[in-house]
């Protein structure tokens, strides 16, 4: 899955050195490489001729700056943003992106289904249905 | 904080002896005095007169059933919950209960924290501000 | 509470006789007349000095085109009403007018209190319960 | 329509013996039956392999305890539910399965479009015409 | 892309002469042509079997009555439109229609661009990324 | 109204003297002067004692790296900025905020409540009262 030399592609041809010399940048394409990487380079592709510099805040803000903070651990991380998304019940692309990165960083199926599961109380049972449908076609599939 | 005697009225008040004899009353019931025994109580309080079915589903359902199910820490639950709260953005009285209730359950301030500023990334600054200024209230209180 | 004089005078001073003689416009205060007349002069009040317009399109367009269409009661559009602001959850002063007007068109208590909690299920507990205090304000006070 | 041996198949092989001796779950299978079954039974297969208690839940607590409340018909409940199924603007495979269970408890074609178009008033004409394209597939299936 | 010979016929068919006598209804109908007429004939055919009302009032009320004050240009207004689309994230067919507008009615591609981009500060980077592959959808194939 | 030594004493003893060599952080610093310096040093108060992070990333990354970007005015992101505050309807403060700074960046009052009243068709009524009611409150205080 992992898609190292095509990231680095991307990375080069879209961003340029400039990028890779910036911090924030670098530590924000580490965090997803280790997090999610067919995730952001399916993400990257999809902006680039429009927005290339959405992914890059993307790279740069929400995990250069902010994923990477100390204090939480990814694992605490992606059931937040999981129970989120499920919640908000409009970004199933991104839903789908992070009950994949909650798997990857070591979230067990069970903690990613009572934490689905559990916005039935919150946000009420439609969007935990169809956050758990979701769930299930990545599940299914591993 | 805790008011074991007066939830034990209220619980042998409102709800009477029925209800004590109900596992899952009785299981939800004991779970809310580990995790916010205040706020029930004021739920409780403040739905009475009008629709005291709603406060018992609370303590039947949502932790009778679903909070006290196995496969996630209660530390886990509370932050998937205040990073819900913050991003659905208007239940503040509801986020306000949380945020304590993660702190009684052991959630450390910087979790809190790092919790509630994550939430600018999947649902904006306004409601990431507004969240953490509620946080502020009783972060610095304790 | 009906305040016919002071109504009959914000028609008026504010919206002048060539209103008066819109039938859109008619139909829509005769609706609001019988369903939630204090509601309605607190908005155009509330709206006068910088967009009274905004109170004629809720007048014209809300009332006169779209509530008073045949094939839903009152009670049923109002039920309905109740329902939705509840479950969107960040309408407060409009939930409070439309229970009021519920009530004032015949849904009982119950009726409301029963709409009220079935949100729950579809928006999840934290809207039910803001939904249910807001009730209690009014239902304690009539 | 109904499929009644497969859903005693499926309540039989997924939820065992110890549920239909449960009378909330009985209760609630009760009023599915009346209410929507292709609906019930399309969700728990949905679900049965990743949350089959999910499921459970919407039997048990959604339609068991509070559908089957008195206070309010059907016919009522499903208006309310359509109505903010259509007012959230994201739950489109509910909208569709409530749409056709009003249908099926009697509301009129006229009452189900009133309702909807009523949304663009309290939540806007973007979700009102959504939710009227959802309800044309059903009602021109019919 | 303009549909004139067809507008005219569905304007004939469906509403007859009574709303093209209509000044309001007129006054909309001559925005939506200037705007986006290819997505008000999609809107208007996708609503005939069921809700003609609801097509009539887009174009009466949205159109004939907002959207044609004066006080905001039709570019301010389509930038507005595109944020709040963007922002509430679940309204694609309908962003989409006001991304298309937008270009009609000479906003740039990079205003377009900037105004979805800035929204993952206001309501979080989901939704701006959503809204910015939709947007890429229009501008690649313009 | 600008409490420039107030701001620059807040600058200097949060963020020390680190952040004012940050070219991000100046250029949204300079940003927030002209746009609303009020607004940011309640904001910098609000958040200090428990999450000052959070204010240095609003002023980072929403005003030194989105809102300074070339391609829109700053009376075009305001009025962009209010729609979207007034349709999310939850996020009272900064809509105050950001019609404030709508007038301080030379959006006239006529463009405000045309914004504003333009949520009624694609957000609803209800929010496009409490948005116009927020704004009733700036204007008459002007």
């Amino acid at each position: 899955m992992p898609l190292i030399d095509d990231s680095a592609y991307i990375n080069a041809a879209l961003y340029g050195q400039r990028y890779m010399e910036n911090q924030r940048y670098q530590r924000g394409i580490e965090a997803l490489r280790r997090v999610n990487e067919e995730g952001i380079t399916n993400l990257i592709r999809s902006l680039d001729a429009v927005a290339p510099d959405l992914a890059r805040y993307v790279i740069e803000f929400a995990y250069g700056d902010i994923y990477t903070r100390p204090g939480l651990q990814a694992k605490q991380r992606e059931l937040c943003i999981v129970a989120t998304l499920t919640a908000l019940g409009n970004r199933d692309d991104q839903l789908r992106d992070h009950i994949q990165a909650a798997l990857n960083v070591g979230c067990t199926r069970q903690e990613l289904v009572e934490t689905i599961l559990m916005m039935a109380v919150y946000a009420g049972f439609p969007v935990a249905i169809k956050g758990m449908q979701i769930a299930r076609e990545i599940l299914l599939r591993e």
